[in-house]
């Protein structure tokens, strides 16, 4: 069960630093965005009614490692394409961020399912069947 | 001559601060890519393009006043309209940020035109002809 | 009763853009920590603890101004002056940024005391005198 | 030849999402920062001062990876210990982020050493033995 986004990302003046290239904490803004956006696209909801509407706390961030291998410049339309494939309570995403067809960044990342417990406090959940539904087929 | 560019940001979780609104500071990199898309749309060329074929060597803010009367908050796409004039060496623009037709944010910016001189450093220079006619009619 | 706090901030790489000085939107990420720390000498409690203890939900901005007077880059380290005067149920910040004497930034800012109330809505309310008091003398 | 810095970090509130804990692409800018740091500390002189006098156009990052063990918020002042090792034209970092004793965030990095040639553009350059000499002894 793998299921793939696509989508444009715009590199702004702002990301950008004194080199003229991307200042890479950038990029991960521009991932964590893109992964949020996944769900949005199956689940047909944004984060902030994911809160609401499911049984979810947030999917924080466990591990992520990237690589770089062409820089971006501000001006780029960049196209990143975010595939996730899920465990029990985590899953995987693998993001390639590219320019013109060819690629410039590619990042993976395992994040964890959390429920805000009694007390407040973010504990791992699984991953609620009706959202795995929703990215199967 | 005043003119106005529209466009639609989608307002990040990585945007919102613990209250889970926007973290203001995040409303100015969202003006400051407004003002650059204002000369992209007109002049046909991104800011890195106008760094390479115009007389221009940025457009830093002198000044800024923001109003803030409505908080936005992640999953939120708000629209911005900015409308620019032009002064001699500088320019004026006014961002109204709204969210389904409620203003959130009212913003007005004062830039000045530079260019590197001989020695590399950035002053005041007349906004160029060919880029003002670019904003007429 | 107007309080002032001085700090030191070092200009980052990662703060700075193509032209090779500060992104503006980072000036004002710098005064609204430099407020949050007004409040923290003050009142001897981080903002983290001032919303478990006081009756206190934010204090978000209102608006804010800013003059550009001179560019900073990455490895100065600027002073920021934040003089503090308060109202019934709002305060005005004003902030002072230098480098080696020299005015760089002045900004103003007026901010809103909130509270959640029983809907989690935050909605405005007098600053409490037990935080008028620390502020006097 | 492995040498550590050790610097203190406050997070701030703007560093921290919804769910109240640093947005994790601030870890990336501290770790930028800290590496910068590092060579501050050992040279004598700031990346500004670098870039104009040694034989140095930057050292952008190559690949990164990092795990988050525990979450951080705004008003912990975090410990950042950062252990270069160098090869001949790339080195790496160890950067380990703790509260309180408690190790918070592991990240590790490659970045190469590079210079601007005649056109201007950044290209791989072996580490000058002037900065080697200074992470000795």
């Amino acid at each position: 069960m793998a299921v793939t986004n696509t989508r444009k990302v715009r590199i702004e003046w702002g990301d950008c630093d004194p080199a003229g290239i991307i200042f890479y904490p950038r990029y991960f803004e521009i991932f964590d965005a893109s992964t949020a956006l996944l769900f949005e696209r199956r689940l047909g909801m944004t984060k902030f009614e994911m809160l609401k509407e499911l049984e979810f706390g947030g999917f924080p961030l466990v591990r992520t490692q990237a690589r770089f291998l062409r820089p971006t410049r501000f001006g780029d339309d960049v196209t990143v394409n975010s595939t996730i494939s899920f465990g029990h309570s985590s899953f995987d995403v693998e993001h390639e961020l590219s320019l013109n067809g060819e690629t410039c960044v590619k990042c993976s990342e395992k994040r964890v399912w959390v429920m805000r417990d009694a007390h407040g406090r973010l504990t791992s959940h699984p991953v609620p069947t009706a959202v795995l539904d929703k990215f199967q087929g």
